[in-house]
């Protein structure tokens, strides 16, 4: 069975990634980041969404990007942004943006690929009901498709890997019906960030962008969110 | 003064790398990883080359690329290739090749840069006398500088940094004059892959690549050597 590198990180969006790559027929190995994140919860989340997916292993590894700062989602001190409007959401780069966090997360899977021999990176970012995030774009990608090319073992020995985004153009209401269709466990799946309750049982904030995004992908794709928010 | 980051390994080549940042008139920011490299003293040398060299501060970022492996630089079941020939140097990708290291290590320098706001990242990678590794190559190099121009925050609005190699297409032997014309301390930089000593006074093992490279630059540039070699 062909292998896939899947960058897992527990969201909803990398969920239903790793579920197309299993469906996609390959032995999926997730790939996870202990980053410093305020929402640390989610490796937890992970661990359990890769295990009810058939996941073949689950690896996570640690890279400190609070050594960088720069983010609401790597410092104590930044805020996380609530109850943002949909045109506020739409229109620049907020204070969670962690500076190239796509850009260390694929690089890292570029190397988990190298030595696994995985043919497929998947990668769940989508670019049109997103957070204005420079590093979920199709130009990033396809930069990131040159790097794996030129600058690993593989790719300069003729077998280059994929990187495959498939969510890429995907609504989060197209999401949403996706992670249903695929039997993604979706009430375990943690998309927020900046989680209440415990690691077993995290609570979704239902205020900062991302909870956002997730009850609008449910609400228009007229679907039962079985999620729990606070708010 | 306008600000530059320069990934700072200790060894030869990064120290000139960072000499020459501090010549073309920039504040210098010394960025390290503690990777899970076997030789994790060059951490320490590092620390002391980026002081001697007068760098405004000296950041070291941990990413556990041991967790990986597949390298004889982040496992300790590989041994390091020692007393190769110059024309085995000369081809094939070596055991010492770390998948992606570059890769993340760029990754991560371009994160910093955003946050501290630098106009350039300096990397002493050099594509001449090198290990055969793919990821110091031009076409590796250009392909990341597209990941910088269209995945940060920086780039997408228009303030683009730039990523320098000045060493890129300089032999070892011109390294080692460079290094002693810019006044690099050149006995306290640290270039072997399997040093012994100690994190104080670390001795170089004199045969593996890297030590082999140095010694062979020096001696090409009809320079004194300074390094003390086990052999």
């Amino acid at each position: 069975m062909p292998r896939a590198i899947v960058l897992l990180s527990g969201g909803l969006d990398s969920a239903t990634c790793l579920a197309i790559a299993r469906r996609d027929g390959f032995e999926a190995h997730a790939l996870s980041f202990d980053y410093g994140q305020r929402h640390r919860v989610e490796l937890d989340v992970a661990a359990r969404v890769a295990q009810a997916l058939g996941a073949a292993s689950h690896r996570v590894v640690a890279v400190d990007l609070r050594a960088l700062g720069g983010s609401a989602l790597t410092s104590d001190t930044i805020p996380v942004p609530k109850a943002r409007s949909a045109d506020e959401i739409g229109h620049g780069i907020p204070s969670t943006y962690v500076p190239a966090r796509n850009t260390v997360f694929l690089a890292i899977a570029i190397g988990a690929a190298e030595v696994l021999e995985a043919d497929v990176v998947y990668l769940g970012v989508n670019a049109l009901d997103y957070s204005g995030y420079p590093d979920c774009r199709p130009e990033f990608l396809d930069a990131m498709r040159e790097v794996a090319l030129r600058g690993t073992k593989r790719g300069v020995e003729g077998h280059p890997f994929e990187l495959r985004a498939p969510l890429l153009r995907a609504s989060k209401a197209e999401i949403a019906a996706m992670a249903v269709a695929f039997g993604v466990p979706v009430a375990a799946t943690l998309s927020c960030y900046d989680p209440l309750g415990t690691a077993a049982a995290p609570v979704h904030c239902g205020r900062c962008d991302a909870c956002l995004l997730r009850k609008k992908g449910f609400a228009e794709a007229k679907l039962p969110d079985p999620t729990t928010y606070a708010a």
